[in-house]
């Protein structure tokens, strides 16, 4: 174990702004020079002699930024014209109910692979409105094989969570299903971490609080033709179409969170883009898991290796005992922010867009030691 | 005129980051200790080495802050613990829909007082879930008397928006309907800047965007015995009794919003609270409505005198043509966001709880000197 690094990490952390590796699931890490600008563009905007909060949305100023940020959005992911981008509230939770309330049509079923805590979620509320179909293999630990996916021609759409943050699960193909059956994606935690392939994808959404800027924001990119299937019934603010046609603007937008966005959007273009973060996502995550499947046992996963999540490394140790020990062990370290989610317990490091390599580097070092000495 | 004043102003402007004096409907001004602060700890807070943007929501640290802001709003407005307090997302549009979905119960039918652009809209959303009973005499320049408001005693509730910013019409009596009826309130836009009844009132909400922090952000305050009226159709995150049972925490709520949220209830408590807000709106509109009642007609509000609004003074010029010179020279002058509302056209002053009386009185003289200068 290279002790100087740590001791470097646990004596004077990061020299920016004393930073720690922040390893939380979301609100997750973000940008430090996104950080940097917003405190300082926050009190007056560019010398208007007001603050960006205090602006009509309905002004030059925020219309050209929310204008600005779906551009980028389309530009950092391929996004073809086929495709609206809406900038709303609410989270994926919301989002659970307005993909059945606008997809829905005429159908009366809509088909669910379920295979974490996010992907269930979603399909029980889908079942106050139609009928669901859960399809695929039902699991903790693997992706469902993709000749188990059989969609029938009338399901109003398929629907996947393609990175189940809490249970560290990442789909590494595309769902296959019926050219008539839209393919709906929750993409929150690996947004903007990978390509998404638009032609199979009908709609994505994600909640911006893990790679795209801070909680309050949530971007769905839907084709175009899906738009105005929703009944009377549904509320006006749950209308995809009704935020299509007022560009995001039927009431006010989280102004903040949209203005941090773009500013994430443009750091991401600025390091590279889409493809860049790809990289880096895979770096990061070898890294942890590498210290996992160097452990001997130490350190469990369960995942089955072609499904692990780049974005979110779960894991356990063999002793369980040991594991407030780890947390307040890294703790001291700087690296924070790593007991797993309330629900599945554990441990978890997510590996967001804004985390340096570094970071996982210096985890993987701190997982390797701490192994060492309490194995 | 006391041109000083206007020149140090037009020049100088405000000392404080160089402000200019923001009339803006909402979003509008914030109190200028509160940017600061929001400035100065946004990249690292409270030495902890990351944002309060990268927190996770159910740490420690943000735990404290919303269960405080709770504390905070319950004490600047004495709600008492009959009425459960609710941090939520989408603005007054997605209450618009809530409120039916979560009071109508088995009723079929809700009484709405329609006199301007927020309660018409509230009534048409209402129309998609229930009978909607228009009481009153809907009008642009006054509220209806009390004694033509009859709600009938089976009506879900009695529904009326307390200030409409549009129209600059502002309740200055509470509306009467049967003990069993509840009576529900938009008070977005006078919120925290006036007392409110909750012996009276068994619901009010209001976007944050006016008087309470950055848009993104809703509180609704709601009697608890109305929890659990929804029905099994309606959305998860549009049931109140599910986001009172997690103590607005269901899923990520928006962070930045209630933290500045907070800061804002702080500031308030430090000046004196809402009586002083009270006192302080009476004052600013004052200022200006005189500024208006002086120029022999050369400024126009029909509004009837009783019902002005104290947030919202709206306003023509008899020349209209003059409109936009009006515009230009206020800006000149470091008063800005004058314009009126696209729907209704004209001025409008927004008085805010964070405006300074100085700004008022700094418009006032403008409007007078103007008047002087081209009546």
């Amino acid at each position: 174990m290279e002790g100087g690094r740590l001791e470097k990490q646990a004596g004077g952390r990061s020299k920016v702004m004393n930073r720690v590796y922040n390893f939380a699931p979301g609100p997750g890490v973000l940008p430090v020079p996104v950080l940097e600008q917003l405190a300082r563009e926050l009190p007056d905007y560019h010398g208007t002699g007001m603050s960006i909060l205090e602006m009509s949305h309905r002004g030059a100023i925020f219309t050209q930024i929310i204008r600005e940020t779906r551009d980028l959005l389309r530009e950092l992911l391929n996004v073809p014209e086929t495709h609206e981008i809406l900038l709303l509230q609410g989270g994926g939770h919301l989002q659970f109910a307005m993909v059945p309330l606008n997809l829905l049509g005429a159908a009366a079923e809509a088909s669910y692979i379920v295979n974490g805590i996010w992907s269930k979620k979603a399909a029980a509320e889908a079942g106050k409105f139609c009928r669901v179909n859960i399809i695929g293999t039902p699991s903790r630990s693997q992706i469902p094989h993709p000749d188990s996916i059989n969609v029938p021609n009338d399901a109003a759409y398929l629907y996947y969570c393609m990175n189940e943050t809490i249970n560290g699960l990442e789909f590494n193909y595309i769902p296959s299903c019926p050219d008539c059956v839209p393919l709906v994606s929750d993409v929150s935690s690996d947004f903007l971490s990978r390509p998404i392939d638009f032609k199979r994808h009908a709609l994505v959404f994600a909640g911006a609080q893990k790679n795209f800027g801070p909680a309050g924001l949530t971007v769905v990119i839907v084709r175009k033709d899906l738009l105005g299937l929703a009944g009377d019934t549904c509320p006006t603010m749950l209308n995809y179409e009704v935020h299509s046609q007022s560009g995001s603007m039927y009431n006010t937008p989280p102004v903040f969170c949209i203005w941090a966005a773009n500013l994430v959007c443009k750091w991401l273009l600025n390091e590279g883009g889409v493809d860049v973060m790809n990289e880096r996502a895979a770096t990061r995550s070898k890294l942890v898991y590498g210290a996992i499947d160097k452990s001997d046992g130490f350190y469990v996963n369960t995942i089955d290796p072609s499904a692990r999540s780049r974005m979110n490394v779960v894991f356990t140790l063999r002793e369980e005992a040991l594991t407030e020990l780890f947390v307040k062990e890294a703790g001291d370290h700087g690296l924070v922010n790593l007991k797993g989610h309330r629900l599945v317990g554990g441990l978890r490091a997510s590996l967001y867009n804004a985390m340096p390599v570094e970071g996982a580097r210096v985890l993987s070092e701190f997982m390797a030691d701490f192994a060492v000495r309490h194995g």
